[in-house]
């Protein structure tokens, strides 16, 4: 079973689509065919969109999905004269918001997913700039910046979970590969221990790493069980005495880990989009 | 006036805080405080939920804003009998299209923004590190394998560019700073100029670059006005000249940019989040 799913939007369509991949996900039965029509933004161009949702619906002979967020109400009433069954994920909760506000909405395109107030902007950039400049342990001498420092073996998600931190909530995110010569003694290094506060552990299963590390190295030391598992005891025996928090991020996606992380660290957004 | 608003997911509440802050900024009057409860995926969790909703509406003497993200019903009635206006994103769009497609929905908690299978996981992982590897022209040894290089003089947003390619699409991003000794005699290096379809310009108004440059290095050559307009002159006269299609980014967001290089370079994703 098919169907082609439609997403139009008056910006990047962006939140329209994370939240029907969340919907469809639903309905595995089906597969679904996804068509983006970001930045519509006049009637000319809603007017177009219509036209290719009533082509699809006639190729396919059955009705498209469309999931649009159309702030403008004159382009929302030209999509839903469409052949498509249209649920316009903005005019669903502007009104009760409206109701229970008590007071109108701008009903101005853009307010959000612009680039903000400069400031705002700067912080997301530098967290960005930030997360790129501490990866990986290149330095450990901007620590006392940090908001969070991932620590870890290697491949266990931090550098996208740094990256991630930064992209979506503006914070300052570092991480720092654990491996073997640097816990000689089983001590922290020096540069991690003055922070002990900022830690957060990422784990993961041994055989979990092993699949990892085998993508990028099969047959090697480096991805054989035996290491994996070595390391992953290793260092969270480390993350247990040291009272380091930490989490098996085998089954976790990039957001679930650093929303986990923004939540256990107490973190505050410095952006929003 | 204030009011607070509340994020209830059984995962990350990303997707539920995103499609908030875009309908929440359209009433400009109001200051919204924000709490996000990510990971309610128990009856217990969304018992304590609720309880927090109605402690908010007792300490606040309004009634709260809760939008939530509950698959599970029982979960979800359990928010609605707290004192909040609760929204449940998942719950209004999901029975429409249980209707249009003729079949329930499995109801299944986490079945998106999990790891997926392990090809798109590594997808997204690869395009990530290949982000990393191949920012601000670092090495040029790998464009044979890109999706897509931005240029652009310094501070156009193409590494933040490259990494919300990456992270939110999967997409292989590379990016490369154009100087002015490169292009000594106005012509591209050959490093880019072999890979001319896969171009893409990133550009600016000459004061808002003076601008974000001025952040970083006050005062100096870099950030005047005088250089940035020759800078960004020179820049669009080759992307005329060679035919590389370029934006201007000065009002444009890092989703705004990245989704209108998808759209231009017709690029499929990789991974879906």
């Amino acid at each position: 079973m098919k169907r082609t799913v439609l997403f139009v939007s008056d910006r990047t369509g962006i939140t329209a689509e994370t939240l029907a991949h969340s919907l469809l996900s639903q309905f595995e039965s089906v597969e679904f065919d996804k068509i983006n029509l970001p930045f519509v933004d006049s009637l000319e161009k809603a007017e177009a969109a219509t036209r290719r949702i009533n082509e699809v619906a006639k190729t396919d002979g059955v009705t498209p999905l469309v999931f649009s967020t159309l702030v403008d109400d004159a382009l929302r009433a030209a999509l839903e004269a469409s052949d498509g069954l249209v649920m316009d994920m903005f005019h669903t909760f502007i009104r009760p918001l409206e109701k229970e506000l008590g007071i109108a909405s701008s009903h101005a395109v853009g307010r959000s997913h612009g680039v903000g107030s400069d400031t705002t902007y700067q912080a997301r950039i530098d967290a960005i700039n930030y997360a790129m400049a501490n990866d990986d342990g290149i330095t450990t001498s901007n620590y006392d910046k940090a908001d969070v420092i991932l620590v870890g073996v290697s491949r266990t998600g931090k550098t996208p979970t740094s990256l991630y931190l930064a992209l979506q909530f503006g914070v300052l995110s570092a991480n720092y590969p654990l491996i073997e010569q640097d816990m000689g003694d089983d001590s922290l290094p020096e540069a991690l221990s003055e922070h002990r506060a900022k830690l957060f552990g990422l784990s993961i299963l041994p055989d979990r790493l092993r699949q990892i590390r085998s993508e990028r190295r099969p047959n090697s030391d480096y991805s054989s069980l035996r290491q994996c598992e070595h390391e992953v005891r290793h260092v969270e025996s480390i993350f247990r005495r040291e009272g380091i928090p930490f989490i098996n991020t085998s089954a976790m996606s990039i957001e679930e880990i650093a929303t986990t992380v923004m939540e256990h660290q107490r973190l505050e957004r410095r952006w929003y989009g």
